[in-house]
């Protein structure tokens, strides 16, 4: 099997200013490709050490992508130090440079010098025309290896890689994707116990799938690789039966997520979704937004975080805030009442708690949290505590609200081990 | 300046399953000492990369980091490793069973040969006894470079690094933390800008300071780290005649971010902020509450995603939606009033603008957007057009409306910039 590495550039790295995302990426992209990828170096912007390690990467591997120091600024380096190792003068080159005056067009930028370092290239190098930034990626074969750059912004190299680099792969070394990862989304279970419901229910798996398991802070993935290229009848019952077994917990596939799936559920039902969000902040209505296409379900929401919020905007009761305060199973009822009074959803998420680090008490520690969700007619009410930190705990509410939504519209119950597991009162419904 | 390299070991590191959010941990902690990281190298458990790459590392640097591969299963491979590179025979280390066997009786743990695997060390290894998970790191001296192993979980890492790691890197070198990194967040030049103006106006910085720049999607950062390890009186007036120059663009130092700046500056003044968000979809609202303490300034939002809940929720006209479109100064505009009006807020944000990637047109393309900000006494309203991808656009957007609260609490005018490169309508104050 070809071997490749990763070269990622970038004294930002090593100070440790940033966090390196992008190297994840690319070896996530390259494990669907045949292609195996042996290690990944990040070193400094400081031309000898990139010099001696491309020459070094390149005369190890089949593949080398180097990521970052294509910029106009005087550390970005990577272009000088291909050049110098494949002994190749640095030339403009004109397809980069049309690039970069498109690209300054676009936003009336007047193209300087020091842009133009930009397409400052080594001879022979092949533009990457996908560029959305004003730095191209390029490649250009060095030592048998095929050396590939890429910008060190992420959403720049992602597009690079994606519409440029991947389907050149498959050109330039005749590979193409391997059986991909076919990956599971899960929440309300958590990884141990998945692990040990697929190793006692559907031990015949392992005979035709590599097997994996990835916990991250709100969701648990399964991922399955069948060993064989081609999946064999039993290998599709097989696992047709534990992705039923699981089907109450899955939120999504194969890199979608819980937001993907209830915008399919709720434009399939022709309905549509408003919030009220204390704790959370505007997290839930932010999630949903971030993604194309959200206002076909989504009407908007009321980050109601003070309580003259709550009741001038989602009629909250002077007596339930004074009762029972702002974090009790009452108000979130209330709150998912202004919801449908002035929202005018067929579906709604109410949420209040206490995100922390202060404001905990004895009767409602750090952590506690109520959700209220559902249509008018069909209304739950949870009472959780979830010890986490404010972010986190942010997010687990989050998901959980959404996927509440989500089991409504499956026609699922509620989900009890995560009522189990974190529960502070009975569920409530009306 | 002594180097230092860390490798990193674990097939999941290179699988892209999980982030690796141990170096950028190591490569802070070593940030602050005197001592030059130089390269990050990852590999998977592969025995001979290992070797080969700790007999090249160990030579080319004064301290190598090894971290992972301590643990009992067969891919534990970094004792075994370390042993053939240095020549020394695997023994059971007394003060590592110890250790062993103390973890296993505070759990009820009978240790079995098979953990008893992470005791085998090299021989001479010294023992890191802070570890609070089963296995201990240890270190050792290899071809003049002191090798430091640490386990690779990050809670056991990060203790073994800070109680025992730190304290011995002091003793062993002789050096103590050095000066750390000033950092200085801008908003509203980009880095090339940045970097000329520095260049020009202050070329004496770099006689004083190590300088760099970074860029992020909507800030741009510049760090300085003194070359003398005490400032001197010079340096600190260059530094402060360039921190004057950039005062106008500066939105936080050292981490922190305009989240922080505005909090501190809303706060101070005794004032409050509400928003109503459009494009941005709840975006500021939680960029705002992902921070403790946000209830002190912030009261709410009003997530007006559909034209509906701009009417019904923030009072915006039917004849603006019907004559100017949702997308409109005059929209945004009522839409801030409507927080003054509802939320009650001493300022306010309010955006409208087209996220994409569909809805675009001729009049007004993706990335029009209309941004009303300011007090009730003191409104501005800019209509701009940013072409980015929409979260890109929704992170540019949430930053200028952000930075243009902070620049009305602080007294500063309009950004020139910022509008000279993306306006499409004079700015209108009221």
């Amino acid at each position: 099997m070809p071997t490749a590495a990763l070269l990622m550039t970038g004294s930002e790295l090593l100070s440790g200013d940033i966090a390196d995302t992008n190297s994840q990426f690319l070896a996530q992209q390259l494990s669907e490709y045949p292609i195996e990828l042996v290690e990944k170096l990040t070193v400094g912007d400081d031309l000898s050490i990139l010099q001696s390690n491309i020459e070094r990467l390149s005369s190890n591997h089949d593949v080398l992508i180097i990521n970052g120091g294509l910029g106009p600024t005087t550390d970005d380096l990577t272009a000088q130090a291909l050049a110098n190792s494949a002994k190749l003068e640095l030339c403009i080159q004109a397809q980069a440079l049309v690039h970069l005056q498109k690209w300054g067009n676009a936003r009336n930028f007047v193209i300087d010098e020091q842009q133009k370092k930009q397409c400052l290239l080594p001879g022979g190098a092949q533009i990457f025309p996908s560029s959305p930034g004003s730095a191209c990626g390029f490649y250009l074969n060095l030592n048998n290896c095929l050396i590939i750059t890429t910008p060190g912004v992420p959403s720049e190299m992602k597009t690079i890689i994606c519409e440029d680099v991947l389907p050149k792969l498959y050109e330039l070394l005749g590979q193409q994707p391997t059986a991909s990862w076919q990956r599971f989304h899960y929440f309300g279970l958590g990884e141990s116990s998945l692990q040990s419901l697929i190793q006692e229910q559907f031990p015949k798996l392992y005979e035709y799938y590599e097997v994996g398991f990835r916990a991250q802070l709100a969701q648990v993935e399964l991922k399955l690789k069948p060993i064989d290229s081609s999946e064999c009848p039993a290998a599709i019952n097989e696992k047709r039966a534990c992705c039923e077994a699981l089907s109450e917990f899955e939120v999504a596939r194969n890199g979608h997520d819980i937001i993907d799936t209830l915008a399919n559920l709720l434009i399939d039902a022709g309905k549509n979704l408003g919030l009220a969000e204390s704790c959370t902040g505007g997290l839930i209505a932010s999630r949903i937004t971030r993604k194309a296409g959200s206002s076909s379900y989504f009407s908007g929401g009321i980050v109601s975080y003070s309580n003259e919020v709550k009741s001038s905007q989602l009629k909250v009761s002077a007596s339930t805030l004074e009762q029972h305060g702002a974090v009790s199973a009452q108000c979130a009822r209330e709150m998912l009442n202004g919801v449908f009074l002035e929202l005018k959803t067929d579906y709604g998420i109410a949420v209040t708690g206490i995100a922390g680090p202060t404001g905990g008490s004895e009767e409602k520690p750090l952590g506690t949290v109520y959700i209220a969700y559902g249509s008018p007619d069909d209304i739950s009410i949870m009472g959780l505590v979830i010890p986490f930190p404010r972010q986190a705990f942010q997010d687990i509410v989050s998901q959980i609200a959404l996927d509440g939504i989500r089991r409504k519209l499956q026609g699922l119950g509620e989900n009890e081990r995560m009522f189990k597991r974190y529960a502070i009162m009975e569920y409530s419904k009306s």
